[in-house]
């Protein structure tokens, strides 16, 4: 039996509402038997939630939290008045350590500054970033940073890489990943001063880390690396632009099938198939951005997201903590810190 | 009978050599009856390529050029070295009025470096973008820039939009693009000085475009606005993710028809709506960069296309030249001038 694991839940983000996250722990609940929930919001909103979950209820503690982040609210003004929110609350607990992982589909700049207010990043790391898993030809890939950053320089990027790699060991269980950072091409004098100066570091200091140097857009659904290092703003508008063209190529299929009755009946005997191609590009599968570099496990689900999608999201949740990526990424970047240090002293 | 048209083509840039590019010049002809071609090249090595092909040597002529730019050459060593390449040759029959457009599959820094020389930019416009055509929902779109600079400030950006929203009125036909600044949130607050200072100035001044603000990676497949505005960087990457992205669709769509009897008989039925989808993505189909901001038109096809890519390129080119999108952006951008001087003083 594995160690018990409590998971703190903020009940009142998203667009859905708390109908989708209360379901979403029901199929959580059953997936793993030994995880407990601290679910925080407005207890009047929560309670009838459970009015036929009884058993589920066992496992789910109900904390009152009388106020709610907005989505649209600026990440200071909800820092400095969000005291009373189930965000703020839910944050706490993994803080005094009632929980080991915090999950919202909140307010992602409000979750973020809440997040560094309570947990703080960890030592050497300036700025935390999102990961997010990436469906590709050989599996899956890990993309930072996906929208916490927008403008980064190369000891940032830096960071990234090593936080990246620690976690591609942890949740992918590669025993060295390859890591590349991401650019408008393979050559050296490529790009702007951030990814040069980010590879330049990685290639001469002596970090545990198989770099493989500049990778292109198109490397990533190659899968040609194990972890992609980008800014937040490129990483953001990547992830969006390739779930646009994902939906754009089955928006072209279905017209195509739809257009002549051999295609329809195609259709029918493929439908399995179809099936398959669907579940396989559900954005829910790969739902939920995770926040590293902070002392603590941040999951953020899309706003927009349904019962699924949370669900997915709480089992990376749940896989984070298990995994016990941050004391990985602390002891990483540590090592590293010494060959990292400006003096430059530990080249190799 | 429309206008007679010089078209003048580096022979010697790209992968796969000029074989391609006298392959596309076969096509070309056919299609464009009134277009002659001056090919750039090693006279000794384009001669024989036409040994079958009398017919189309009439309407081409070959100017032999002893020296070829190279795909991995700095655009600053081509520009000191490359007064003897078809690069250079192909440009100057654009300076000097032989031709209306010129195109290459060459090296992209150094065709850009070389037009900038050459041509020179329109006045008031810092440095060209390139342009590229993205398949949507509802259509096409223009995208840029998609890789000649990789850092942009605010009043680049607008150019940009200046010329995006010309060459959208002048190819796609319409009357009114809606123009929208590639951004990781559509909120106002989001983004870097660069995007946020660059909207401020399409929503306060008074220029004849119709800006929507700021749009997101899934708005462009999405077809949101016809003209997507981003620097070099973010708008390369976001172009090969797609490109990856379609591509990793159709790798998946492929292994599940092939996993079941079912899905393979489904796929015969439906073959011909999969051929459907196969053109409709073909990167072929919307191969070609288009320079814009130059005092000529310059379009830089994929390096490494094959003869129907570079035809499309080809179309692309004349299609640019009888379309007269230059003289547009040159009207387009000197009323736009007032408005955007640095004294704001036409504030609508």
């Amino acid at each position: 039996m594995s160690q018990p694991l409590n998971v703190s839940v903020d009940a009142m983000g998203g667009d859905a509402g708390p109908g989708i996250v209360v379901a979403a722990l029901a199929r959580s609940a059953q997936r793993h038997p030994n995880v407990r929930f601290l679910l925080h919001g407005d207890e009047a909103v929560l309670k009838p939630l459970f009015a036929r979950r009884a058993k589920l209820l066992e496992r789910v503690e109900i904390r009152h939290a009388a106020e709610r982040v907005r989505m649209e609210e600026k990440p200071s003004q909800a820092l400095r008045r969000g005291r009373n929110t189930s965000m703020w609350h839910a944050i706490e607990s993994v803080k005094n350590g009632e929980a080991q992982v915090m999950i919202s589909a909140g307010n992602t700049g409000a979750l973020m500054a809440m997040s560094m207010f309570h947990l703080g990043t960890i030592e050497g790391i300036d700025r935390p970033a999102i990961a997010a898993l990436w469906p590709t030809k050989r599996g899956q890939s890990v993309v930072l940073d996906v929208g916490a950053n927008v403008e980064c320089d190369a000891q940032q990027l830096v960071d990234f890489a090593v936080m990246g790699e620690a976690f591609a060991r942890a949740i992918l269980g590669l025993e060295r990943p390859t890591v590349g950072i991401l650019n408008v091409g393979a050559e050296d004098m490529k790009g702007h001063d951030a990814v040069k100066g980010a590879a330049q570091i990685l290639r001469r200091v002596n970090l545990p880390i198989e770099f493989c140097g500049f990778v292109e857009g198109d490397d990533i659904s190659e899968g040609a690396v194990d972890v992609i290092v980008t800014d937040g703003f490129t990483g953001n508008i990547a992830l969006k632009t390739a779930e646009g063209t994902a939906k754009l190529v089955v928006h072209f299929l279905r017209s195509a099938l739809r257009r002549s009755l051999f295609g329809r009946i195609g259709a029918l005997f493929a439908s399995g198939a179809l099936n398959i191609l669907r579940r396989k590009l559900d954005p829910r599968a790969s739902n939920g951005g995770i926040f590293l570099g902070l002392n603590g496990v941040v999951v953020k689900s899309h706003g927009g997201t349904d019962a699924l999608g949370f669900a997915s999201a709480l089992d990376m949740a749940i896989d984070m903590a298990k995994a016990e990526v941050i004391p990985k990424i602390v002891a990483d970047h540590a090592a590293a810190t010494p060959a990292l240090a400006p003096a430059g002293a530990a080249v190799s």
